[in-house]
């Protein structure tokens, strides 16, 4: 990096003063004509929970009414209602309330083209991918076809109250096309990539590693930074792609550096065994780091079955794991570690993701209940009544899956696994301007004398947390009342 | 069993002959007027899917277009509409289109006092029932509480297609009345009993084994057997009951045999290393079995951790196992060995439950949809792929549920688990009408695309068994359309 010279950053503190000062002091501005602002309860998180264990408090903001400024679908400003309607009083004021307001969610692993068989019988992952995955993915080299299909995916993502994914593509650019002009239509933060794959599976799904990379730079260089579209180089999975074919990822990685690597790691024991023998390095994140592709940006879907030794690689390189209980349990590939990847020494960065179709379920809050499940799951073992010598309390208390962590990942955590921190996450003015409204009395009928238990509306932050977790342990998807992007309402339930 | 002498045997089949033969030959007769009959889509079970393993189409009956005919709450005549429509020409039709009407869900395994705390956050068995549910059930104590729960509790029953349960009061005898009285007024075959605890809890909750006795007994004679109600001596588990209370329980049921037995067995692998030390018997299964207590109607919840012998003499007595993976994954209890227990060689009788309130969700398709991915976490050790030295492909293809196995879990099997199959199950002509109509479209937003996948509307049996998966791998309780009890429709979603 540059030094900055000392008469430049003395220029910029001064104008970072006159911006705060302007913003404390100076009446609005005849621009605020323009702002639309929501009044409501706001819950969102400024800290990574796990690094306040049993105050998680710390790491989160609850205004019980709040207020959130938007200028053009950026925010502008945030915080109490009666701070900040004061400086705004020409914005446009939507109230909500009984409701509670989030950053919108962050699904950091999923697959459009699977969309309609989501929840396929029957198969672990490799014959569920002949059988299922591979004819369905085929449909979308159509056109017609792909443009259905990325219609009720967006359809059915916005209805579970996700504003941003790290999405796969199918092997055809045709869908991944579809999917940036659909994403475009809706303005949504997005990333996708053509799914390089070019071993193991039927001929015609097979992309040759030339046509690969040739298709992989047309769209990065049509797509990538087009609006909110975002590009991810996307070998599909180190058992699947040839060297040739992860040597073309490196080179765009070295002609893109700012584009996204998306890929799977360590999903289910058989692949996890098969995959490095096909690379000859000694274990499945070796495949990646021969090819210089694990560092930031760098997110591997799954990692049930990571070793130590890959846990404390991928956080020194400040590479992702995207997390996917759904799909786990679904598939049978295992339970994920929580509390071995959120280990202090060797915090590695996670976002959370639905792996629809592998995953039964679109909704994030689905992800939250099998992952508060699979982290209990996780604690028999480590509790120490079936083998004393694997007892791991701290462990153990880093896998339960509070309401703190479980919406931390899905906002701020999923935003800081995928590097959009700057961009999405939480409410903080200069990000951009998405959020999820959640009745925490929506799910099966018995959800709202559950949540009465602990209050009629929160009034602290505690009583929200308490509320928050009852929207994914009794409540589900219909919780999600309304999702907002980019300052604009663009899902409303029942409508 | 006194052998029938030959003449009244003959007599018999005469008999028979003529019922059969008026049912096929005499015209309908006056008392017709009375009839109620349902026109549609009908699926059900008449033998056990997993003793037709790869052809489990031969353990059930579809019928595109059937007819069910009833007379006073109970099943007359039941086939193709053809068939049927002509030997009842005065019985009131309502058909029932787009819809798969099965026979209702039975929950073989839940805790009605525990209606508002199910989904509570944190810990495993035995803190958790200090923490959550000791204090929640406590309020059942006052009877207006007691009876806003119930009416709170049938009322999601119903609106998850759950027409039968064998539940477990409180320790409070009021509890337990105002759970019966509104069975009643709604006419569900129902099976409960006061749950006798006295060790290792508060002391409130105690109940002293004298009173155990005392209360029981009033409530046997007030109750079971009084329209569709019946009684379970319920024991709540060995590791909370001293033998003083085993031994009320061993001196009931000598008193009683006509009731149930119902208790919890090998949730968590605490529990499961103290209870036989409680009791200085070898095994958990022991515990009980010391007091004779082990037989048809003794069910006992969960089975987590059974051993191999335990399994083999669960098998020989007739008892039964209630199999609840939404409560085993959510207090991460393990991971029941469907596989296991549906070993031909040493099968056990089994009912699927929620146990609400250590399972999340009241709707038995939460069940399917956990315990599809409970088998397919089992298979993952099965595969040999961890451990060539278990690997067992036959047990590995026992755990997967398919839509057969899980269907008939939830009806007809479950009816046999509860030694109820001469009352309830499937659509045999004299056995109750209780039924639950199914919207393969209901669930998420994602459901409706998918099913279509399918078809429109199932012709053959094979379409119907693919919808039936999709209602629980992609659907969920949204599914349940109407549920009927006894011959009258009971619920109507959305009214």
């Amino acid at each position: 990096m540059i030094k900055q010279p000392r008469f430049k950053k003395a220029i910029l503190t001064a104008l970072t003063m006159l911006v705060s000062m302007s913003s404390l002091m100076l009446p609005a501005q005849a621009a605020d004509d323009n702002l639309v602002a929501v009044r409501g309860s706001f819950f969102d998180f400024t800290d990574d929970p796990w690094k306040h264990i049993g105050h998680e408090e710390e790491s989160a903001r609850f205004f019980a009414d709040g207020m959130l400024v938007i200028d053009n679908g950026i925010i502008k400003a945030f915080g109490p209602y009666s701070e900040i309607v004061s400086k705004y009083p020409k914005a446009k004021v939507t109230t909500i309330q009984d409701r509670l307001i989030l950053p919108g969610f962050i699904d950091g692993h999923v697959h459009f083209p699977q969309t309609r068989v989501l929840g396929a019988y029957g198969q672990q992952l490799l014959p569920w991918l002949q059988q299922w995955i591979f004819p369905e993915e085929t449909k979308y080299k159509d056109p017609t076809y792909a443009k259905e299909g990325v219609k009720h995916y967006f359809d059915n993502m916005l209805a579970g109250g996700t504003t941003t994914v790290l999405d796969y593509g199918t092997a055809f650019p045709t869908a991944v096309e579809a999917f940036f002009d659909e994403a475009g239509n809706r303005n949504m933060r997005v990333i996708c990539g053509i799914g390089g794959i070019d071993r193991n599976v039927p001929k015609t799904f097979m992309t040759p590693p030339d046509m690969f990379y040739t298709e992989s730079k047309r769209l990065i260089e049509k797509y990538h930074g087009k609006g909110r579209n975002l590009y991810a180089i996307t070998p599909r999975f180190a058992y699947g792609d040839s060297p040739e074919l992860l040597q073309k990822c490196s080179q765009l990685h070295k002609e893109f550096p700012d584009c996204w690597v998306n890929t799977h790691i360590s999903e289910n024991p058989t692949e996890t065994r098969s995959a490095p023998l096909e690379h000859g390095v000694r274990d499945y994140l070796g495949c990646y780091e021969k090819y210089g592709l694990v560092g930031p940006k760098f997110v591997a879907g799954h990692g049930v079955w990571l070793s130590d030794s890959e846990y404390a690689r991928l956080s020194k390189a400040g590479a992702t794991v995207s997390v996917c209980p759904v799909s786990n349990l679904f598939l049978g590939s295992g339970l994920f570690r929580l509390g071995r990847a959120t280990d202090p020494n060797s915090r590695v960065r996670l976002v959370f993701g639905t792996d629809m179709g592998g995953g039964n379920r679109f909704s994030m809050l689905s992800v939250l209940d099998q992952m508060y499940k699979v982290g209990m799951c996780n604690n028999t073992m480590l509790d120490g009544s079936l083998d004393p010598s694997r007892q791991d309390d701290s462990a153990a208390e880093r896998n339960k899956l509070n309401a703190y962590r479980a919406f931390y990942s899905l906002t701020l955590g999923g935003a800081q696994g995928l590097y959009l921190d700057d961009k999405i996450g939480n409410f903080e003015p200069g990000k951009e301007a998405d959020f999820v409204v959640l009745d925490w009395k929506g799910g099966p009928p018995a959800t709202a004398w559950h949540q009465s238990l602990i209050c009629d509306r929160p009034t602290t932050m505690d009583q929200a947390a308490s509320l928050l977790f009852g929207v994914y342990s009794v409540g589900d998807d219909r919780a999600v009342d309304e999702t907002w992007i980019y300052g604009k309402r663009q899902y409303k339930k029942g409508k």
